[in-house]
């Protein structure tokens, strides 16, 4: 599982959060499969906390719920072609899910809890994202109280049952019992899916009671209410209708196989993906390779090879990288994305996902892809494209480029044979939208279409630096003779800048015009969050998050701001 | 002017801000017009800083400066109607406007720099407002360097010149220099509304030596670049085309007399407005009342009345105190918002802004309405409405009610005379767009259309407690029995809860769903600079808004979060 203590290379222990685990060694969920039922039980073990100093009462979450979490909805998405329903439901007697544990967010620092919040938002949106992109259906059968995380979590799914016993209650109750936002979505989810009346949402977070059923049901918080002696009766009506109305397509399962990762001191490294870390600059040089060997271009094939296909065995390892690069790595602020391979390959690969999307293993894959992708998207890093030699920015691969706040290009006569390429492919037009509903490419341009048009032109040509600038792809293409001196001198003075406020400007610029509610809990709702993480009202040795459970109150500064 | 200190009623010295100024009274901008042109020429007084302790050099700005602009703004809408262009340009030898003053802000509390930082951005949005439906032009004559705050200003206008001297370049050096975002609009706008592609920006924003004129042309940074030797000329040829482009039509000025306002120990009382401090409780009751006298009904009276005509004098008040209470009242965290009057003489009132709303002083008197409700919207405190006895939630002034974060209504017999009544009228419907595009009507139901069609067929008529609720316009509607307890307890209730979270929480619910550059300037971008403005790297005894100037270096923490 993770916080493990890993043996370095260099011989140190070093205590690293990994984001490995296995159903066998689940400490939360519990996860069986009936058909084309999948139920996963929230049974928290609160004497396994990820960190000490806290204990997981009332069903209440930490990172490692949440790795569990993430870790069975892969299982289900790649092991479990045939389940089309997935229940989240609690073991607990009385208890759906209390949300984070408080004690945890009360100990934790300031980087702790916003890294721990990003993971969960994705994890909840990739919950949206199977539902939407793999016909997954999604009912949180709320068996006993919910607040806070837990009704977040329950939020996510496309369908809401909740118990109907007179007592069980829904409450968003960080406001008034915290002096935090319900973070992880759930302001945004009440409004944006839920189309909660605005002075009912207020009411309704800014109580600690919450609601029970009836009410929760009258104000759309809740699709469904059942009462305790027909909750099995209910669940299976609501399975069943779901289940008919999933349009996820069957299959033979394909084992998520462990991934092969060597950790020492200079970073992480895989099969295609390395990342190298320089602590001492702050800089991380991420090298993405593309296919070393033939690649099958059938749908046999593809399933034989299963996790070692390559854009999926590419895409665990990058974003496994960026897990613990994001969690364990705080320091090392800007990442230099590079790629090495055949323009070729990677090119063929990307006409095989194309040409056979509508099978469920590729399918998966191509998700697994754009949610890696979405992940670097919302790194609070500066990432830099190197399109050095031997780069391989083709299709596929070029969007890391397409992700990347700026990008060098070395510059060679065009007809060197050395000199680097850049080479767009359709699924740069659409394969692997960002979360704000846009390809990258858009967003690059801020949804200006013609520039997206003019590039489009250019599908499967190899362009090199003047090319490529031209068509506005690429930000900087020094010569050989200034190459070295420029991106050295560029990732100095980046390096050099305040973290907090490169943080807020990439989470600015990355996201450009458009919204959705993604955006909007990545952007808008995180951010404020993070500003009352960071306020003595909430953080302060009296305030709301330190005090809890203290049994003293709160004190406020009463300044508005 | 501002930070005048005010003698009470109750015979205390009380340094408060006004917002009252006169363009004779000018420390900072020359406002000259010449027929269907305005020139504001910045030219700031460097010693006439608001509070003590920094020089305002460079042309640099503080809050006085811009509560100069927005009285410009006004003169210009409502004296100088024959005015189609507005140029804004510089006094200053090579200095168009180097921003907001630095050591101002790092001498300022939290509150007073987001405080700050709102009025800012709400000028700047009353210029695109102005120019989208006054059909002003706004040209930024950029006659020297422009940095920070003074681009983020010229990014307001329509159109951009710079002057192309050679070494005058635009820039938004806040993040390598400052540690903080250029948060007054300038990241949003530059993406949103200039289209600057993506990485271009991310080098523009964080390179302190910015671009000069012609790369500015080519990145889009502006619009158009003159020589020193022709730059008269330019800016004539612009101001020029601008004039034939503008939908402005003439008339007869009408002057923007002084407000009258007593000010006591219980707060700020105007004619129409009236807002009553209870300093024990913390909150503030905001009494708006509806015409005392007949109104007059055809153009030639309303001009006769100008500004003495209800719907302007009622708004400007309600303007001016929602300004003093946000920026003097901070302690104050909840507004609870009463109407008084007849309801049939607002309604008569709504008519006649409809009926006439082709005229430009009605136009103009509908753009204050619209603005005034707009600052409501994003004003920092809690907003209750009280639908009580005597009560006038009628038409412009139901938006009250419906700006608000909940409403209580007092339920008596629907037969009863003494019952309050809320009636809308079509003014609910599309008169005040809120800054997101959508009426708050809409954006009560989160964008569903079914909630709005069924309220919208009970135009006119006067809905008692029980048939407001069923429409879905009142939050709860106790009963006279339970009426004060209710209310009582729900005020002390939200007066508990923390501030910070209660503003997020705010700035969260009041804009679900829809989304455009002036909600993301306040929402996205406002909430990242409200965090960086708490963080020791910027405003930590090493951070970089502190040390700047002092020789010395900002020293961070490392650690992106």
């Amino acid at each position: 599982m993770s916080a493990v203590l890993e043996q370095t290379a260099g011989g140190e222990a070093k205590a690293l959060v990994t984001y490995d685990t296995h159903p066998e060694k689940y400490a939360h969920w519990r996860l069986s499969f009936d058909g084309p039922v999948a139920t996963l039980s929230m049974d928290v073990n609160e004497e396994k906390g990820l960190r000490p100093g806290y204990r997981l009462k009332l069903n209440s979450y930490d990172l490692g719920v949440d790795i569990e979490l993430h870790d069975a909805l892969q299982r289900i998405r790649f092991e479990h072609p045939e389940v089309k329903v997935v229940v989240l439901t609690s073991a607990k007697e009385r208890m759906f899910c209390s949300g984070a544990n408080i004690y945890m967010l009360g100990l934790s620092p300031h980087s702790w809890k916003v890294n721990f919040c990003k993971f969960t938002n994705e994890t909840r949106n990739g919950i949206e994202d199977s539902s939407r992109h793999s016909g997954l259906r999604f009912l949180a059968a709320v068996n006993g109280a919910v607040a806070g995380g837990g009704y977040e979590l329950a939020l996510a799914c496309d369908e809401i049952l909740m118990i109907d016993d007179r007592s069980s209650a829904v409450s968003l109750p960080e406001v008034p019992l915290l002096g935090v936002l319900p973070g992880t979505g759930g302001l945004t989810r009440v409004t944006d899916k839920r189309k909660v009346r605005r002075d009912l949402a207020d009411f309704f977070c800014t109580t600690t009671e919450g609601v029970r059923a009836e009410r929760a049901k009258q104000w759309n918080l809740v699709d469904h209410v059942a009462k305790p002696q027909g909750w099995a009766q209910a669940v299976k009506e609501h399975v069943d209708r779901l289940t008919r109305a999933s349009g996820r397509a069957g299959g033979k399962g394909i084992a998520l196989t462990p991934l092969q990762r060597r950790i020492d001191d200079a970073g992480y490294h895989y099969e295609h993906v390395d990342a190298r870390i320089d602590r001492a600059a702050r800089t991380v040089t991420i090298t993405v390779k593309g296919p070393a060997q033939a690649q099958p271009s059938g749908l046999d094939g593809i399933h034989a090879a299963g996790m070692a296909w390559w854009p999926l065995a590419m895409a665990r390892e990058l974003d496994d990288a960026i897990l613990m690069l994001r969690t364990n790595d705080l320091e090392i602020g800007t990442w230099l994305l590079k790629t090495r391979g055949d323009a070729g390959a990677v090119l063929a690969v990307d006409k095989v996902l194309a040409a056979n999307a509508r099978d469920w293993f590729v399918n998966e894959t191509i998700g697994m892809l754009r949610r890696t992708l979405a992940r670097l998207d919302v790194s609070p890093r500066t990432i830099y494209a190197v399109v050095d030699q031997e780069s391989c920015f083709a299709g596929t691969l070029a969007e890391l480029a397409l992700a990347a706040d700026r990008s060098y290009m070395l510059h060679l006569p065009d007809d060197a044979a050395a000199a680097p390429r850049i080479v767009l492919s359709e699924a740069n037009f659409g394969a692997y939208p960002m979360v704000n509903g846009w390809t990258r490419i858009q967003t690059r341009f801020c949804g200006e279409q013609a520039p997206v048009d003019a590039a489009r032109k250019h599908v499967g040509e190899p362009l090199a630096a003047e090319a490529a600038a031209g068509l506005g792809l690429v930000t900087f293409t020094p010569d050989d003779l200034d190459w070295e001196d420029e991106v050295r001198i560029a990732i100095e003075e980046r390096a050099s800048q305040s973290p907090d406020a490169l943080t807020g400007l990439e989470a600015n610029l990355r996201f450009p015009v458009a919204e959705t509610m993604e955006t909007r809990i990545f952007g808008r709702l995180t951010a404020w969050q993070n500003w009352i993480f960071n306020r003595p009202n909430a953080v302060g040795e009296e305030g709301a998050l330190k005090v809890f459970g203290k049994g003293a109150k709160a004190k406020f500064n009463w300044e508005r701001v």
